[in-house]
């Protein structure tokens, strides 16, 4: 913002805190902010904006961290007990939560909902999926052992042979196409993390 | 959530509109909803929690994205004109939008901050910056022209040898790393992209 604030005599100063957005009028009393949806000053796009005091507010993008795992010739796959698509497989893979790395991230997602332990290897993929604004950080990671066993969040979890794979009842797309995304490259290293595939819907 | 509900008979129902989190009260009224930082069942971690009707919000971290960007063998500098750092120098980067790509975003930010247009070559580097909860996506981008021209949120811009670039007078650590990171892999193609250095502060 480089232009002049539109609020020189605003009565209230919006913040953040463990009770939301909230106003504090005149230094004091906590009132819900007037928030209105408007470009500010410099910018280029509608935010919500406190109409009294210019408080904006961004709402960004989420980061989704997972894992191909692996075990010998075996991948690790889990079955969700959890609404979206609940019943069918995924990789283990969740929201990104503050204070991690998103190698800490996938590890933790891997440890939730499969019991399995793992060493991340490299950076799979970075799938953009703009529909929904978010960015998927997919590694590859071997298990330190052969256990796994469901989390609170999966109804069961496998060790599937690339012959075994349930094309047909996984989750999501991005679920199909880090797998083959993962078999194009075994053996490989130092690589470009995969994209979108063309043309995916 | 495995858990049954603890809110069976809640009389609100937090969402998230253009006015930022509202309840409806018996499906009618708005009102302010009443959060708690607490641990929702089947979590491991505090959150922001309706105490009335269970609607949980979500803080996660955010995408910086940016590009190194050349023309023949000069690097696109600007020159912040907003705090923090006014007045230093970094590689044009920033806040991801909603509903853009990484590669969008990263372009978009050059284009908003030094004029320049750019055509998106590889992803440069991962950086997790735990501290302050960002993950750092830098592309290289090669430019399109030599143009450039400061925008709103630069002083001003400039294409710099590598023997100019003012190390002192970088904004950030991560400028300094992409820089460095992009140099060691002149002429490379199809990397793992950069993570931040080993023992950085």
């Amino acid at each position: 913002m480089m232009e002049e604030s539109p609020f020189p005599e605003a009565p209230c100063t919006t913040e953040v805190s463990n009770e939301g957005y909230f106003s504090t009028e005149q230094g004091t009393a906590r009132v819900r902010p007037v928030f209105e949806r408007k470009i500010p000053a410099g910018d280029d796009r509608e935010r919500l904006v406190c109409g009294t005091c210019g408080f904006i507010v961004y709402d960004n993008p989420r980061i989704i961290v997972g894992a191909v795992c692996t075990w010998e010739d075996r991948v690790l796959l889990a079955r969700r007990a959890i609404e979206p698509r609940r019943g069918y497989w995924t990789v283990p893979a969740g929201f990104m939560e503050l204070r991690e790395t998103t190698e800490e991230g996938a590890a933790r997602e891997v440890r939730e909902e499969t019991g399995a332990r793992v060493r991340i290897v490299d950076l799979l993929a970075l799938y953009n999926l703009t529909h929904i604004s978010q960015v998927h950080l997919i590694y590859r990671a071997e298990m330190m052992d052969p256990h796994h066993a469901p989390g609170q969040e999966s109804l069961e979890t496998a060790l599937v042979a690339w012959s075994d794979i349930p094309w047909d009842d996984l989750a999501y797309p991005t679920v199909s196409w880090a797998l083959r995304d993962h078999a194009q490259r075994i053996g490989l290293s130092n690589f470009a993390p995969a994209g979108r595939p063309n043309g995916s819907p």
